[in-house]
């Protein structure tokens, strides 16, 4: 009954098998192998489109990089108040970009309203004393488990690109929000306009693999410099190749989402039948968000389960957690089975 | 016959075995895995010391968060003119220090001698204009392939620690210069008055794993933040743990290393046998630099062997390089066979 | 009628004539001058204690320097959510300590109440995740011209030293607290705990001239390297020593704060009896903060009155600003004249 | 008798009588005074074209903000191995360009040969293991006191142009070398290719003001924003412009610069005809660097006389300094007088 990440299992088997099977025999090295190049052509046909694709081990470096590839020293990037990027990296943007900032704008369940993007940018004065804004991160799915649809990502992007604002998507969890929208991968990122994605894989299945895609080469020319500075470059390349091989192939990396989103939304409906409980933010990938009386959490942890709670901050207005309560939450995987689900609601009914 | 790097080989069967074995199951995340645990462990044993490990992908993220520990912003990092932090990585240590820079100095075959730094040290004004020394970065095995003994590395030491240095040892080929050593791991490092090593695995056995050895764990106190912004902090991080566990059980490490060099030696060997060949340094570890007619050159790439012209700075005074010849780098592995090195010199041979 | 800052006139007469004094002769070079070091002297017996002291050319370097010497890259400072240093400065604290974040915390009038100091405290995870409080940097006056006083500072003081925090406090308006609140520099400084001090003097009679002030010594031992090489070290140093030895010579500075805290105190009090207006935050030091009608706004600039409109995010708790009504700042200074004022109201009476 | 360097005296008359004068009435800060925008446009007649300029305090600033604006913090700046960015500035523009290096070339007297540079590009491997080169920084006058022709900065701007490189030149002695050269400012900077220039003023008469000039203003788009993170946007920003004017005006600055050079040129005939010396450099500019015979250098310094040894690694191949010599290096200034100068002659007669 462990959901306290979507990165406490290993990798999926097809990958783990595909690491494997690249083990053999010599390959050039720094990403020259012949599984990182298979790796670049596959994910320029998922994307329908060239793409600039830069592997790296990490979410926060794949972010980061990101970020140091659209923003100055002095500038500015957008995202929510409780993005990934703005609060659980240790200040990796603000490391690899040399100094820009990272400004949180709230907005219910970790996504970003339109219109709160349109009246931060109109308060700007323009003045050099204000660092300026110059990219907006949005996560997908978010922090609170939700997914943009086309129409707020469309919008976000032309308030962005109509203030010269970069866009760049944290998709750690791409996969589990690209099942849910029903778009394919290009609908939802280039076609309306983003710049940069970083495609997650490590949480999906892999043991530690994420690709940066750029959908305009020529913005990644620095790409390979920044990513050799800061040590992100394999020498044995071959190990992010691979995984990402066995990712990608037969949309295997697709299965993994679709069963993960399963067995979310499975456990977000056991739990809302639970007495005294709700969800926090409706359940629209991999993460569930319950409000749960503390002693139905006390109950689940004597049980052995995992699980960690939540900052209440991106709740809708008017929404609030009571002394007795708990917001939690509880994040699937490809490896979440039906039993582990069925013996937490069972325990949590008490 | 591929002689190009010992980084275009996958891992070694233990390794990719022992990473198999990790893969299954759920495990904290970022670190908190049994395999990274049991590795801290491991390495502590093997030093004979409570030491502060921190393991990372590769071996210009070690050096750079070494360096990043050891020195300010400020401060300069002495090493070798053709060291591989000052020539081979990009700028990492400026990058991760914030600034630092390398001051290089020369010496035959990659090795810094004693003199040399103490004549570089009594050469600086302390003016606050002159970036100030505070570290000394020797690379074991070095650049030319020479490994430093015991009374050179406590010479280079006592002068650093006198002038306020701290030292940082880069061991990216460390199992090589051991096993050839004789000495045991301890006394080739903290014994002797080295503060920190970058403890290579990739090129001798692991696909992707390095571990940044603090031998006093005070000194270490800002590497988990360091390390998680630099995104070097595996979530999984059993990917680090597990390759490193398979390459330290039953000295793994040790035999791979004693495999290298032996074929090493008998490159040697071969190579100097040649007609018009010689060596520009001693081959004393897994690397051998042959001066060799280039006609044999054109010979060897024609047969398709694979290796890399060298930069004959570092050789010593009074040898060069007759613009008929090239020096060249042969660089054996743990999967280096003696049919790779026969074939070599047969086609050497002519 | 210009009250738009303490920054749009030039140097009081006493610090220009030191400057005009200090011009002849040979001095040595790099701050070895006698004028920079008089200041030293000076501002030892001032704060009643050795200190160590940075003479600078603006504000922004001096903050940024500070906090450079007081937080990691990876470190956090918390401070007002619009103090100058999070909001004013570009990003300077960020580029000057290689990255490390600012954290806003809210608060009437600037001022960060204890209570929320510790509450924010209390809230961090100590992942490695978050970056680390590491510093504290409180405003004297503040932003919306407030001065803390010694029991509040005190707190402050007391709350950030059980948490491991160093405290900074930006002084540019450092003289005038002073003279409002009534204690001596010490009193009012590391007696209660702080432990660097950016001593404003440029709005306060100077040209361009700030000093850094370490209360312990010991934490300065970086600063002349940080202070060289973010171009700050001047190389004719009397330009700062004069200045400043003009400005604190026979107590000039605490007579200009004097004279410019007096003519807010007159501003304050006839733009209260403006019909329709009235304060934004109490007036404590230099600046008043009225809160007026539109119309008398636009007479006012008609008239040819420069002031700046202010943020309302600060006020009050259910304090708010009406459509027809705009919150603006008025700023006086040593060269504000009993003329201007009156002109001013005039105005504004209609 | 103090010939140390030309940063030991003040202001030359009118640049303090321009200063003094500036002082008065109100003015907007930032850089919009009226003594700044009249700097602006005097220095775009002087270059006799459109220029964006930036005025700062001190020559290390101006050269780190212009080498932060050229070049990424992945880059290099080829310069001189003795020049100032790279050895007197503390790694300031490493600190300003977030990290990017500076390689040092060789050459006499602080000169960097054209053959040098191309030499040293047709080494570069292309590879991302290593920095790709960005910029080539010279100085004029260079540190051996040095004057670059049209037809040596010529050929280095082409080769650097081939190379993608920018062109930057530190002009802190910039007056001395040009009056030196007879040509006029245009046609020694971007009629040649040099792209942004530091335009020194301090030394030759200023206390404390530079101009950094970018030669196409379009290159110049961050450098506002730049400044101001590194705390050199000065509020009051008339000290900086007023210095300049009367630096400017009637021609004063090349004034100034003519009685510097005539004073070394004068000192230069003094010296040759000492007994046992002989000059390092030729006198081109406003600095004379003879090999004195040690007891020469004895009897000088008992006199009081002040200046600094110099390093001999920049000598002709073949010079060297005897055991009983002394390379030194003297600094004249518009502050400098013949009475000085034959005191100092005097002396060293014996």
């Amino acid at each position: 009954m462990n959901f306290a990440s979507d990165n406490i299992v290993g990798a999926s088997r097809p990958v783990l098998e595909a690491l494997v099977s690249a083990n053999a025999g010599a390959q050039p090295a720094y990403g020259g192998d012949d599984a990182t190049r298979a790796v670049e052509t596959m994910l320029c046909e998922i994307f329908e489109r060239d793409c600039a694709v830069f592997l790296v081990a990490t979410g926060t470096a794949a972010n980061a990089l990101a970020l140091s590839a659209l923003v100055p020293p002095y500038g500015l990037t957008i995202c929510h108040a409780e993005a990934h990027v703005i609060d659980d990296e240790c200040g990796a943007p603000e490391f690899f970009t040399g100094g820009a900032k990272l400004a949180g704008v709230p907005g219910v369940g970790g996504k970003i309203a339109p219109r709160t993007l349109s009246d931060w940018l109109a308060a700007r004065s323009g003045h050099e004393k204000e660092m300026p804004a110059r990219a907006l991160s949005i996560s997908q799915a978010t922090e609170g488990g939700l997914v943009y649809d086309a129409s707020e990502i469309g919008a976000l992007c032309d308030i962005a690109r109509e203030a010269g604002l970069s866009v760049h998507m944290d998709g750690a969890r791409f996969a589990n929000a690209l099942v849910a929208s029903g778009l394919t991968p290009a609908q939802t990122t280039w076609k309306l306009g983003v710049d940069v994605l970083s495609f997650g894989a490590t949480k999906n299945g892999c043991l530690a693999a994420e690709a940066v895609v750029f959908f305009d080469p020529a913005r990644a020319e620095a790409m390979r410099f920044l990513r050799k500075r800061s040590g992100h470059t394999l020498s044995k390349g071959r190990l992010l190749g691979a995984q990402l091989q066995g990712y990608l192939a037969h949309d295997h990396w697709l299965s993994n989402a679709r069963h993960a989103n399963a067995m979310a939304a499975r456990l977000a409906q056991g739990v809302v039948a639970l007495p005294g409980a709700r969800l926090g933010f409706p359940c629209e990938a991999n993460e569930v968000f319950p409000v749960l009386p503390r002693e139905t959490v006390t109950r689940l942890r004597a049980a052995g389960a995992m699980f960690h709670p939540w900052s209440a901050r991106s709740l809708s207005a008017g929404e609030r957690v009571a002394p007795h309560e708990m917001l939690v939450r509880l994040v699937t995987s490809f490896a979440t089975t039906e039993q582990e689900i069925e013996a937490f609601l069972s325990v949590a009914r008490g």
